[in-house]
C-alpha cells in the first residue's frame, strides 16, 4: 500500500467481518485463530494505546520537576532577554536556542536577543564560569514556566545553556498552537564528567560530522568531548613541529590546527570541554611512518590497515622519544585549553620491547622487571611532561601504576572494580566500561550500568567523590561518517541520562519512550541516525520493486549486528580500514525496535497464560509475514550480492515464522506437545540463533519461549 | 509492527488459513470476501511483481541506447583518465564523479584522476566549450561500456559531464559486486535550453539550498538555472551601487556579490548557465523601500508581505529610472556572465500609472495609448540598456511587443499558442506554461506537456528551431528551504526528461518507475525531498504513540495540497511571507504515490469486470484501514492544532473507506444497486471531494467509480 517515508509502523488490517452473511461460529473462530482480530493494530507494539503525551518527555530527567497546570504559549513573538551576567557566548547560545525553536515550530521567531527585559523567557545568569571550563563547575539551573512567561536562573552560563535545552524539550504542538507546559524545574547533574569519546583515528570523521554530534551532546547535557586523535591507523592532528606525523601518517585525512581550534570553540560555546587523546606508547604505528626513530622496532612502518592490537610501540628507553613528546605535547597543549590531556596508555603487547636487545639491557640496568614496569616508567616520564605543560594526565586503566601522582584521572575500560580500586587509592576516575556504543548493546543494557554500582557501592563518601562520571565511547573500526550517527544515537541519550539524572531514575519503559521522542528531535540538529538507513538499504537493494524493498525491510527490521567483538571473530575475510561498510550489518541500527517490541509481545502473551487473544492474533500475523517474507526477498538476493549475503538469515526468519505459528497452534490445542515436536521446532530456532552474515535474528529467543510454552501445554499455565 | 524508517510499504498479511480445523466452504468464502487472500501483498501497488531491474533506469532516457550482454565490474580500483582536451573544470567534474561513485557504492574509490591512460573509464573530450556557455553548444556524448572498460567521448566538456551522469546512473549493485551493464549510448539533448527557475525572492533560500538543487539539475542534465532575484517581497542581490536595494528591501536576507559569483562558478562547473532575473517594472515593491523615487506612486513603500499582484510599478516616464537601471543592470551584468539577462516584465496592473497625472500627461504627449503601450515603451528602453551592457533580453510573454529586436527570448507562462506566435514573428522562446512545479500537478501531467505541441506543431522547421526548450518554475509563495526540495523533486526529473529525451519518449509507467529510482539516487546529493516529511510530521504530531503516528501517516499518504491557485483562494486567513509553513499541506508531497496506486488498482479491478479477487481483497483491506483510521487519529487531533486542522479530512477518509466497502459488497451481490443506495454513497464521496484544510483526498474519484460499477451491477459488466 501506501509509501511511508518516515517512521511508520506496518499496520495489519484485521477486522471483524460483519456477520451479515450468515457467518457461523466456526467461521468466527477461524477468523479469530487464523487471522486475529483487531480494529487496527500496530502489530508489535504491546502498548499501542499509550501515547507519551502526559509525560514531559525530558531527557535526561531533571533532578526535580514540579508540574503545574496550563501552559505558556510559544508564538512568533517569543523573545528572550538576558539579565545578570552576560557574555558573547550567552548571546550566541540564545540565538542558537531561538533558531532551534524556530526550526522546531516553523514559526518566524526572531533569533535576535530582546532588548526589552519583559521578554517571554527571561534569563538571569549570576556570574561567569571559568574561562577554561573546569570539572565540577556549577551547572545547575532553575527553570520556571508559567502561563505568562518563563524564567531561567543559573549561577553560570553552563547552567543557563542546560536550561535552554530543557526548555526546547518542553515546547510542543498543543491544541491551540505551540506551547510549553507550566512547570518548575530545579536541575543539576549527578556527575561532573559526562563525556562522549569519538575515535576519529580509525575512520576519519570530518569537522561537520563531529559538530553535529556535539550539538547532540549539548541537547542531552553531556559536557566532555573526548577526541581520540591518534591510532595505529592514523595520526589525525596537524603538527607544525613534526609535520611528518600527519603528512605521512594520515592518508591526508587530518585536522588542521585551525580546525581543531574551531571545534574547541564550537564545543565551548555549548558548555563542552574537549579532551584530546594521543595514545602512547602503543596504538601508535601511524606516528612511526614519519618518525620510525620513536619506535622500538626497526621499521620501516606503514599506516596500519588492519584492526587489533599490534606490536609497534614507542621506545621508553630512548631519551629522544621524551624530547619529541615534550615538544609535541607542548604544541598540542597550547591548542587544547582543557586542563586534562589524555595519553591513552592502553593495550601494549610489549613484543617490540621483548625483541629489542637495547631495551632489554636498559631494563636490566634500571632493574625494570617486566614490560608493565617499563610502561609505568614511560607513563611516569610522560606524565611529567604533561605536567610541565600545565596539564593533568588522564589515561586508560593501564596508566595507574605505583607512584603516579594523585591528580591523574583514570578512564576505566576495565570496569567498576578497577575504578573503585583507583578511588580507594586516592585517584579520580571515570567509567567507560559498559558504555562502548560500538559494541551494539541495547540502550537498556547501557542504561543499567552505573558508575556507582559494583565495588563502588562500598566506597566512603570521600572516595565516591573521586568517581567523576563516565564517558560513552564510539570506537570506529566499523563506523564511518555515513553510519556514525546511528551508532551513537539515540542510545547515547540513555547514557547521558545515566550521568545526569538522579541514580533512582531507572525505569526502562520510560527511558525508551522518551528516547524515541528525543531521537526524533535530534534530527532537527542535522543528525543522520534516522535517515541514513533508507539510503544504505537502497544501495544494498539496487533497483528493486516495492515488494522486494518491503521484504528487505521486514528482514532488516528484526536483525542486529553481532555484539561485542564477535564481528572481528566472525569476519569472512580480515577486515581493514579499506573494507567497504556497505553491508546489511552496516546499514541497520544497532538495536532493533521491532525485535524489542516482539519480545515484549511474547512476554505479554505468556504472562496472560496464553489467553490474550489480541496478542495471539498479532503474533500470528507477524509469524505469517515472516514465514512468507523469504519468497519475496529471494529474487533480490539473486541480483544483489549484498542481499545475497543475508539470504540464509532470511530463510531463518521464515523458519522462525513457521515455528512460531506451529507453537501457537500447539498452544491452542491446550495439550503439551510431544518431545519430538519440541525437538524439531527447537532445531529451527537453534539454527536461527546462529549468527550469519554477522547478524543476529533478534526474535529467536522469544520464539523459543513459545515453543517451551507449547511443550508445557495447559494454556501455558506451567510456562507462565 | 516493525518501525520502518525508509520507503516501506505497509504490508497486509492475508493468508489462507489451513483447512485443518474443519473449515467449511462458508468460512472459506467469508475469508475470501471479508479479508481477501494474498500470500503477502503490497497493498496498493498493482504491479507488485514488476521490478525495474531489467531496464537501465536512466533518466532522462538517452537518444540512442544499444544494450549489450555482461557488465563492467566497478570496484575500489575504478579509475578515470582524461585524454584529449583537458581543463580544470573537467578535473573537478571527474573528482566529483568519483566522489559520487564512492558514495553510491561505499567503495574506497580514489577521487584522484588516473595518470595511467589505461583507466577503467577513459574520457576523450575533443575541445573546449565556450568560456561563457552558449545556447546550442554541442552537449552530445557517446558512452561505451564493455566488460573490460568504458569509454566516454564528447566534443565538449558539456557532453563529457552529461556522460558522467549517465555512467553514475548505470552503476548498481549486482550479483558479484557493483557493476555497470555493457551498453553503447549515443546521446544528445532534444532542446538546447533546459531550465529550472527558483524564486529566491518570495521566500529566501540559502546558497546551500540552491547548490544541492543545482546538483540535482546536473544529475538530470538540465543546463539553465534561472534565478528569480527580485520581487515585491524582497530584493535579494547585493548592489554596491545602490546598497539601499538589498539593505532595506530584503530583511537582511540577500546574496552577497561573492556568493552570487560562487553560485555561478558552481553552476558552470556542472554545465549549467545562470540567468538572473530582475523583475520590472512590476513585482518590484521591495526596490522602492530604499528607492521610492523609482516608483510611480507617492510611497512610502514597505516590503510586501502578502502574495499577489500589487500596484507599485516603476515610473516609465522618469528618466532617472533609466539612469538607475543603466547602472544597476551594468553592475549585475558584470557579475552574471551569461549572455541573457531576464527583465521579468510580467503582471503590471497599471494602477499607479493611472493614478499619476504626470504619467498620464507623458502618455498623452507621446501618444502612448494605454498601459500596455507604456510598458512596451519601458521594455524597449530597458532592452536597450541590457543590450548596451552586452546582454540579450529574456522576459515573460509581456515583453514581446511590436518593434522589440528579434534577438530577445520569450519565456512563456501563457502557453504554446503564445510561444508559437512569437516563433512565427521570428522570436525565440522557451515554454514554462505547464511546468510550474508549485502548482502541485502530478508528474504525468507535466510530462505530457511538450514545447512542440499545440500551435507549435504547425510551425515551419525554421520556426520550430526558435523554440529553444523550456523551464520548470518553482514559485515560492508556499515553499521555503524546509520543503523546497520536495516541491521540485522528483517531479522535475520528469520535466528534465521532456526537455532532453526524444519526443516519442512518453510512456508514463516507465517514467514513474524510473523517476522513483532516480528519486532515491538524488538523496546521495543531499536533497531532502524524501527526508523532510518525517520531520515535519513529527512536528505536527508532537509526542504521539506509534499508533497515532501511523494514523497520521495513513491519512497524509493519500492527500495532496489543492492544485493550481486554489490555496490562495481557499486560505482561511490571508497568507503572508510570515505565515508559518508547518501545516499538513506543507508537509506532504505534492503528488501522492499511494493515491496514484489506489486509482490504478481500482481501474485494474474494474477492467477485470470486478472478478479480480486479489485486487478486490486488496481494495477491501485498504478500505477497512481507512474506515478505522479516524478513530486512531482523533486523540491526536485533540492535542495538536495542526492535526485538528485535518480532522474533517480524516473523517472523510473513513467515510470513503465505508463507501468503498459498501460498493464492493454491492458488486459481490451481482445485482445493480438501488438509486437511493447510489445517492447515499455518492453523497459521502461528494463530501470527501470538497477540499478541506486545503487538501484533496486523492482516492475519492476512484471510489466513485466503484459506486458507479455497483450501481450498474452484473459483475460490473456495464461499468467496464
Amino acid at each position: 500500500m501506501t509509501v511511508c517515508e518516515g517512521d511508520c509502523y506496518i499496520a495489519v488490517i484485521l477486522d471483524f467481518v460483519d456477520g451479515t452473511e450468515g457467518c457461523t461460529k466456526m467461521a468466527q473462530k477461524l477468523l479469530l485463530q487464523g487471522l486475529g482480530i483487531l480494529a487496527l493494530g500496530v502489530l508489535l507494539n504491546p502498548t499501542m494505546a499509550a501515547a507519551p503525551q502526559s509525560a514531559l518527555n525530558l531527557m535526561p530527567v531533571p533532578a526535580n520537576v514540579q508540574a503545574g497546570t496550563g501552559s505558556l504559549r510559544v508564538d512568533a513573538a517569543f523573545s528572550v532577554a538576558l539579565t545578570g551576567h552576560t557574555e558573547p557566548r550567552l548571546d550566541r547560545s540564545v540565538e542558537r536556542f531561538l533558531h532551534q525553536l524556530a526550526l522546531q515550530t516553523a514559526l518566524p521567531i526572531s533569533t535576535k536577543l530582546a532588548t526589552n527585559p519583559k521578554a517571554t523567557l527571561v534569563i538571569q545568569t549570576e556570574h561567569a564560569s571559568k574561562e577554561i571550563q573546569e570539572v565540577g563547575e556549577d551547572e545547575s539551573y532553575v527553570l520556571e514556566v508559567t502561563a505568562t512567561g518563563a524564567k531561567l536562573t543559573a549561577p553560570t552560563p553552563l547552567g543557563t545553556m542546560h536550561g535552554l535545552q530543557t526548555f526546547l524539550q518542553l515546547v510542543n504542538v498543543a491544541p491551540d498552537g505551540f506551547a510549553a507546559p507550566t512547570v518548575t524545574i530545579q536541575d543539576k547533574p549527578r556527575f561532573p564528567w559526562r563525556g562522549l569519546m569519538i575515535d576519529s583515528a580509525r575512520h576519519f570523521t570530518t569537522l561537520d560530522d563531529l559538530k553535529r554530534n556535539i550539538d547532540g551532546m549539548e541537547a542531552v547535557k553531556m559536557n566532555v568531548f573526548h577526541w581520540h586523535l591518534s591510532e595505529n591507523q592514523g595520526f589525525r592532528a596537524e603538527s607544525k613541529k613534526f609535520p611528518k606525523l600527519h603528512e605521512l601518517g594520515s592518508d591526508n585525512l587530518y585536522y588542521t590546527q585551525d580546525e581543531m581550534r574551531d571545534l574547541i570553540a564550537y564545543a565551548r560555546d555549548r558548555g563542552i570541554r574537549v579532551v584530546p587523546e594521543f595514545d602512547m606508547p602503543g596504538h601508535s604505528t601511524a606516528w612511526f611512518v614519519g618518525h620510525p626513530e620513536l619506535a622500538s622496532g626497526k621499521g620501516p612502518y606503514g599506516i596500519e590497515r588492519r584492526w587489533g592490537i599490534f606490536d609497534p610501540a614507542m621506545d621508553p628507553t630512548n631519551e629522544k622519544v621524551y624530547k619529541f613528546l615534550d615538544e609535541l605535547i607542548g604544541e598540542m597543549a597550547r591548542i587544547f585549553p582543557d586542563h586534562f590531556f589524555h595519553i591513552g596508555g592502553d593495550e601494549v603487547n610489549g613484543k617490540e620491547w621483548d625483541a629489542n636487545p637495547r631495551i632489554q639491557a636498559f631494563m636490566k640496568e634500571h632493574s625494570i622487571k617486566n614490560n608493565e614496569a617499563l610502561q609505568a616508567y614511560f607513563s611516569g616520564r610522560v606524565q611529567k611532561l604533561v605536567t610541565k605543560h600545565g596539564k593533568i594526565v588522564i589515561g586508560w586503566d593501564e596508566v595507574l601504576v605505583p607512584g603516579v601522582p594523585k591528580d591523574i584521572v583514570i578512564q576505566s575500560w576495565r570496569g567498576q572494580t578497577s575504578l573503585a580500586l583507583a578511588a580507594k587509592q586516592g585517584y579520580r576516575g571515570i567509567l567507560s566500561n559498559g558504555y562502548y556504543l560500538d559494541l551494539g548493546w541495547p540502550a537498556a543494557r547501557h542504561y543499567a550500568v552505573d558508575p556507582m554500582s559494583g565495588d563502588a557501592t562500598n566506597l566512603s563518601p570521600e572516595e565516591k567523590e573521586r568517581i567523576l562520571g563516565g564517558e560513552s565511547c564510539m570506537w570506529s573500526e566499523y563506523v564511518n561518517p555515513e553510519n556514525m550517527d546511528s551508532r551513537i544515537w539515540p542510545r547515547n541519550a540513555a547514557i547521558a541520562e545515566r550521568f545526569w539524572s538522579p541514580q533512582n531514575v531507572t525505569d526502562v519503559a520510560s527511558m525508551y519512550a522518551r528516547m524515541d521522542f528525543i531521537s526524533a528531535r535530534l534530527e532537527w540538529l542535522g543528525l543522520t541516525h534516522k535517515s541514513y538507513s533508507r539510503r544504505m538499504l537502497h544501495r544494498i537493494a539496487g533497483p528493486a520493486s516495492p515488494l522486494e524493498l518491503t521484504a528487505l525491510r521486514t528482514l532488516t527490521d528484526v536483525v542486529e549486528p553481532v555484539k561485542d567483538y564477535t564481528r572481528e571473530q566472525t569476519a569472512p575475510a580480515e577486515p581493514t580500514s579499506l573494507t567497504p561498510l556497505n553491508r546489511v550489518v552496516d546499514a541497520i541500527p544497532l538495536e532493533s525496535d521491532a525485535g524489542r517490541h516482539f519480545g515484549e509481545l511474547v512476554d505479554q502473551f505468556l504472562a496472560a497464560s496464553c489467553r490474550d487473544t489480541i496478542a495471539e492474533a498479532r503474533l500470528r500475523a507477524q509469524f505469517m509475514l515472516w514465514r512468507d517474507n523469504d519468497a519475496n526477498l529471494q529474487p533480490l538476493a539473486q541480483r544483489s550480492f549484498l542481499v545475497k549475503e543475508v539470504a540464509a538469515t532470511s530463510q531463518d526468519l521464515s523458519a522462525l515464522g513457521a515455528a512460531g505459528l506451529a507453537a501457537l497452534d500447539q498452544i491452542a490445542k491446550g495439550q503439551p506437545a510431544s518431545d519430538s515436536w519440541r525437538a524439531q521446532q527447537t532445531a529451527f530456532v537453534t539454527q536461527a540463533m546462529k549468527p550469519k552474515a554477522q547478524l543476529l535474528l533478534i526474535p529467536a529467543p522469544a520464539v523459543q519461549k513459545l515453543i517451551e510454552a507449547a511443550s508445557a501445554g495447559g494454556a501455558c499455565s506451567t510456562a507462565k
